[in-house]
């Protein structure tokens, strides 16, 4: 059994993605391919079902299912995230039990659409975490891009202090170096108030200013996560310059993949040309690669291979 | 069998909640007594897991079961209409293949959020009709004020052109009343352009507008849907003054549960008064009413049932 | 000189249209006719450069010279509230400023777009209110629909502790009555808490509600203004009965001036058919009537006519 | 006079910012050096009053005399274009033709919120096309990302055909490189359609990606715009490798400007940095960088210049 996520979670859960055949049945061998592809590029941890995992396309059967598998696969060598966001508490909980009973770290919830003052996000999560059970840990994902739901500093520390399940803040928010700042600094501050852990998203694009505001690591799905590991590890070990060389170096690929709504279709494909998954269809209605982009991603691998020689 | 859903459906076709208990679960027995009460008043047909029907809330299988379960005790008395609306093409198909199975009448999508070009409504349909099979009877729904999704008279059209199953319009855009000439207007004016039903939601609000305009009746959810079947009726026998002044009379209602997001609770509350389920709950995360709610709801009940005697 | 707006305002502050000639001239003529058909109505206040007053498309000096023209014309019979919100502190200040010493009894800001969490909603607030200088009255106006902005109750009345120069809370939130109540509540049960006026809006669709919920009042444009001054009057004096029937049989034409983005137009020309402004149009962009619309509005207008028959 | 914007124009069109004092006013000294900093890094052209030059914030008159001001300060050197988007067509045929008047090239349209469909675009635009004039030369600004606007090609290529005087496309959409794409290939494959100018914009984040693509130079406000000028200059003359070298070294600075909303508080302080302004201020409401801000940034700087000198 793996151990529960808490605060002290650091280094790169990579968001995996789920990958399909064509007709848009789940490959449960490049599932395995995609396993031993994230540990052996060293990341600590794997977030399974996020909305990078297209899990809202997914039946509940399907996540259930996916879900067992990638544990039993992964086997605790890295503990593992499961996202279990819904419109519905009921479904919400049903998966964080399942996943918790299957032997996840942990789970994931971003707050659902409409939640437009902080009493009615406070409220959400109140009920989400009875609905949960208070044994159950949480990585609260803030990424009003997609869900429209900006919380702020003041109102997730509430959370914090009133749920001890609440352990990690995934950030990406965007503007949200500063937002980042203030959840670090006031629970510096604050000795009443817990350190939680900060991962941070939206593929890496900020890492190296993330990292030097008080970031843990990353949580997202760059398809070179062991340039993410490397420069969450250079951080970690005060070689700033050599991280940030090495930071951008990708970056011309990380700005790429962030395109957003798209950007996951050039996911799969680099994950796809590096071996990690047999095909890169995302599940209808999404994104698809024209001849242009195919050729353009080429070039852009090829320019990352010449960089990453030349800084040796 | 029922007979599939065609382009001369009219009346009313009531939109149904999904009963459930106190800790979430459905209530079938609530859903027994609701079918019984529906048909009671009058209806023309049934629509289930719809938005009102919190169906986003439910796992895949509850649907299924709600749905066999529905389908089976309306027993063919009235076509039902299934809401099949998924942000997965997958989990749309498997549902609408049960559903049509099970004896449903045709099914009902609205876009997924983002369509935001008429290129992309249009491929996203074509898909989503491809992944159903030509033979399923689909209501298109048109209501942006929840998706987003705002579709032109000419690509709605487009669509009936070149997809037959395409037989119905259910029309809440929000104003609208100009959209629903149109699309009238444009199948009359040209011959090769199919006539497709047109039933209107937003709960009745601009009923004798819309029908006046060419609607063949409603599809929405209003808890009287006695109100709803006379006011069609008397349109359809010519009785205009007659029917405006019954809608006059429901009106403070019909507005009181068009409240956004809030009304689903004033309607469950009153079918719940009305015998027609046992418990008004909706599932978490969803609104409910306060103490001074239930006074106010009671006072315009007494203020409904007042008028109807007055006009006799 | 008009006395300064404040905590007791109440009654029917109208919103003023703008009357534009066809080519998109403001028309002052009209502007003089709609103050005094205003006046006779009886309302209790006016106010100008509001979102129905189309001051989104006037140039700055335009706003200047009609907010000039109107007090003037209305020569302190009522107090006149001056809408003053701007993407720009610079502008926002320089109108309320001119309009103050014009001899106006307050402004209205709404919030800008954008700002979503509490903190910002202060410090925006904050920003204006010293642009403004603290003897400047000022209504809140809570129309999220419109600005995306939504404002909890705890936020709200941080800004009426902190600044006193807030009076007044023109409430439009929908679904807001719980919102409604919690403000006139919040400020019942604590001392330390001044109480607003609240005034109501979105055409007064929720008029009866309200004023039993505590609202003060009522500040829209509905182009009736004596059923909006005799149900708040009949409120006043008690007689809830009378105030009810009144307001349901105006309820039709309400219902029909609320369609979003819309009813601006029908507002317009029932304006102009009751002789209060010589023309309907809107300024462009702007909606327009067709010949269904218009038959369709006189169709409306015997039957409201016919009802207060009715009613005597 | 300057000559009029066509189809052929090309190069870096610099989006300019607009100099303020602490206290919000205008200031024009900087404006003659920002000028001068544009023409020395050797733009093609400028426009002014776009969304980066804070143009909702300023009032008509201000507009129209810092219009007049660049205008004179520019003195013919290269075109100019004027940002002229405005909630009411009145005010922007007002504003355009005052720069017509003044010697401006053309000017930049962006939709109005709210246009949901393509024939309200269409409709939109052949509308303030007769306000304007059939002879001003429009440029469409395409960011949805700001306007909620999406057009598609088919809708935009109806409008080049049908009006004359739309030369240019200003493609910002995101994901927008497939759409770029196809704006070009229809107009390459059907001999019916002219080719217009297109200038990209996001601070140029996809520079090298949409040069590759067809577009013929840039239109945006990042504040290195030698680095623009270079780019684009490479690849009009085929060296493609150093092109995309140098875009590399400067991307984590492009990325960084790129942050919503907040990236003009940063572009400004490196505008100050560089001399070309004397103050950084943004006018309230508006973003300001904070101490960590002002180091980071001050991180970045350094960074990129070292990585300038090796790339020599």
């Amino acid at each position: 059994m793996t151990e529960r996520l808490n605060e002290s979670a650091k280094g790169v859960y990579i968001i995996s993605a789920t990958p399909f055949d064509d007709d848009g049945s789940i490959d449960l061998d490049s599932a395995d391919s995609l396993v031993e592809f994230y540990i052996e590029k060293g990341v600590s941890g794997m977030t399974i079902l996020g909305m990078m995992g297209e899990a809202t396309k997914m039946s509940g059967d399907e996540s259930d299912n996916f879900m067992r598998h990638m544990l039993k696969r992964v086997d605790g060598r890295v503990p593992v995230i499961v996202g279990v966001s819904d419109p519905g508490h009921n479904n919400l909980a049903r998966l964080a039990k399942s996943s918790m009973d299957a032997g996840a770290a942990g789970v994931m919830i971003a707050p659902m659409s409409g939640l437009n003052t902080e009493e009615k996000i406070y409220a959400y999560f109140a009920r989400a975490f009875s609905a949960l059970g208070g044994d159950v840990p949480v990585c609260y994902q803030d990424y009003p891009q997609a869900t429209g739901v900006h919380i702020s500093v003041d109102c997730f520390n509430r959370l914090v202090r009133d749920f001890d399940q609440v352990v990690m803040f995934k950030h990406e928010d965007c503007p949200g170096l500063g937002k980042l700042t203030r959840v670090r600094q006031t629970a510096e501050e604050d000795d009443t108030l817990r350190r939680v852990s900060i991962l941070v998203g939206n593929g890496g694009l900020y890492l190296p200013e993330e990292l030097s505001r008080g970031a843990d690591g990353a949580m997202t799905g760059f398809a070179f996560p062991e340039m993410l590991v490397q420069v969450v590890g250079y951080y970690e070990s005060g070689e700033i310059e050599r991280a940030q060389t090495l930071f951008d170096a990708y970056l011309p690929m990380v700005r790429y993949e962030q395109q957003p709504g798209f950007g996951l279709a050039v996911r799969k494909e680099v994950l796809r040309r590096r071996g990690a998954i047999a095909n890169a269809a995302t599940r209808a209605p999404g994104p698809k690669l024209t001849g242009v982009d195919h050729d353009e991603l080429g070039g852009l691998l090829t320019r990352l291979e010449n960089r990453l020689r030349d800084i040796g």
